[in-house]
């Protein structure tokens, strides 16, 4: 799939990158400038500039969605969703996806050259929100002569960026696929990214944030963040079914502390892929834009007034083991889509595998993509 | 309360501790001895000595279930459900309750001394199973002169012990009540455990164990896997009631890291608090032995096996809120006690606060454990 490039784009190591005057004007109060975003595009932009796809991408995500990503040279994280012939098609769309703002891969974030400085923004990066990653997609979107999106569509994280697009900009989102999300953390979500953060603040390698100069990084207390968080991502039935008390390769118990148990082993190396990949700071930074994440709060306590002013149409999509955010946090959104007066269709799917549903195998979360997105091309 | 001496009891500032010679034939393999086994009785022994009541503490309990402990300076864990007038009554009962072996307030565990080494254990300590507590249990119990049983009651791991007790004992159980536990430990319960072994060993000042010397202990390490723990023990709804998105002591978001939220707060205390009457070691080596708890696989895979050569009573309680063990896992036993022909009931109690309720004011709980126990005594 060839990209399809702006004419002031530069190369950073990492796919494509632009740097935005800006200022953003941040949640905290911030006016930050200038703004790097990484991001990829697949496909090309139509004649009358109407067949655009904004994809968020969740926590540990990126903008590789649906080509090889560079660091691990695994295959884009939705290519089951998005490529020829599926329901996000480079021959029909043209598809975006930004790595966010406080993200690790190219888009400023706590890792990247704060330019005042001359060094890394660490922990002196702004306090950022789910609201201010979708502000910095817009002024991407501005520079790619891009008004209106056809569809932004998201799954976890990314889904709650698709939800508050509408909130923000309603002239310029025709429609909203959220998927395995929430209109809010609730307590329990909260308190497992608090685990993760503290687990990354108590690594001594943390250093306050500043481990950038010497490379000597929080990866014990970052390995087990993803641990923790892993295994909210899959379904008790679903571990049960994949590993049950299954041991590593060998016949016996150990009684010792090596990992005898396959989840253990899996989970383990979670843990060490993950930091390959991923900057610990920007877990902070991005748990903390998800915690505070409250749409409602932002309109005065009323979710339904948050799509006063939108004409969007949205597709709500759950699964029924996910219980990060389950079907009751879809429903959430759906009343109040409903009472907002929005245009909502609403659909549980089944699937063994949790949270993570939306990123396997599931032919039938296509499906409802495919038929909700033709519908609106009609 | 009286306690009730036993003749050769020494003291050593923690409560009663007695020094058996054992050795205790664990399942790793290992002679164990001698066996050290700190422990609380409360009321008497009736004269032909059929009033016992032995209590299984959980993982991060300990022998002081009804009198105040002396490292917290709190009432006994359980001090709901014994004392004068409650189900379990010093007036009617002899009540007995042992730190587990393995733990860390008295009875032999990583943090005791190895006589052989005059060091503590550290990660010499043999790797136990929770049948092995309860064989150091029946050594006690031999030797305060007690040969039936007639319950034996516990909650979470504690209810591990009690359905194992008529397994390995089945002459000397007339019952046994098991309130919020499992007969094995799930792939997503062990998944758990793993991250807050990994928390701990993580930490650079665990040194493989060894930080008994200079008291420079594994605190942060630990304080991560109670919290993570933690919130397994409380219901996701149980969360939002008591914190759901509410602030700390603040009106607005402070666009930091501090505890913003009250649930974070209290995480943080959780984990703090912890550390200062917990044992690093000990978490691990109790951990390990919920992890390979399967009673099915110790009887060639049938859990209904596991009871046919008891004739004990059975009472199995679970809550509806508690996803940890969950009721799905009550079920399990309870179908295998039938199938076994063991004389069983079985409740779900409805509650709010998840697994943690068999410790809190769940005045229903107090009904079906004092039923229970009156009608074996009638």
């Amino acid at each position: 799939m060839a990209s399809n490039p702006a004419p002031d784009d530069s190369r950073f190591g990492l796919g494509r990158q632009v740097r935005l005057t800006g200022p953003l004007r941040l949640d905290c109060g911030v006016a930050f400038g200038p703004v790097d975003i990484a991001y990829e595009t697949y496909g090309a932009l139509n004649a009358d500039r109407s067949n655009v796809i904004l994809i968020c991408h969740a926590l540990t995500g990126d903008q590789y969605l649906a080509s090889e990503n560079p660091m691990t040279k695994k295959p884009g994280w939705w290519w089951r969703m998005v490529g020829q012939g599926k329901p996000v098609d480079p021959d029909r769309h043209f598809i975006v996806c930004a790595n966010i703002l406080g993200g690790c891969m190219g888009s400023s974030g706590p890792a990247s050259i704060d330019p005042a400085m001359g060094a890394p923004w660490g922990m002196r990066f702004p306090v950022i929100t789910i609201a201010d990653m979708v502000r910095a997609q817009a002024l991407l979107l501005d520079h790619l002569g891009v008004d209106r999106i056809r569809a932004v569509i998201g799954g976890s994280m990314g889904g709650m960026q698709a939800l508050t697009w509408p909130t923000l900009f309603p002239g310029r989102v025709e429609s909203a696929i959220v998927i395995a999300s929430t209109a809010r953390h609730s307590a329990q979500n909260i308190a497992f990214h608090e685990v993760g953060r503290q687990a990354i603040m108590a690594d001594p390698r943390w250093r306050g944030g500043d481990y950038y100069a010497d490379g000597d990084v929080p990866s014990s207390g970052l390995a087990v963040a993803r641990m923790a968080a892993h295994i909210t991502y899959l379904s008790e039935a679903g571990l049960t079914e994949k590993f049950g008390r299954r041991l590593q390769g060998r016949d016996a118990k150990t009684f010792g502390f090596d990992a005898d148990f396959q989840v253990e082993s899996y989970l383990r190396h979670q843990g060490l892929s993950f930091v390959e990949r991923f900057d610990a700071n920007s877990y902070l930074y991005i748990t903390r834009a998800m915690d505070y994440y409250d749409l409602a709060e932002d309109h005065g306590g009323s979710l339904a007034g948050a799509f006063a002013r939108t004409r969007a149409r949205f597709c709500v999509v759950s699964f029924d083991t996910d219980w990060l955010y389950p079907t009751t946090e879809s429903r959430v959104i759906v009343h109040a889509l409903n009472a907002g007066g929005a245009e909502a269709s609403f659909v549980e799917l089944s699937s063994p595998f949790g949270h993570d549903a939306f990123l396997l195998e599931a032919p039938e979360l296509n499906r409802v993509v495919d038929g909700f997105l033709r519908a609106g091309e009609r």
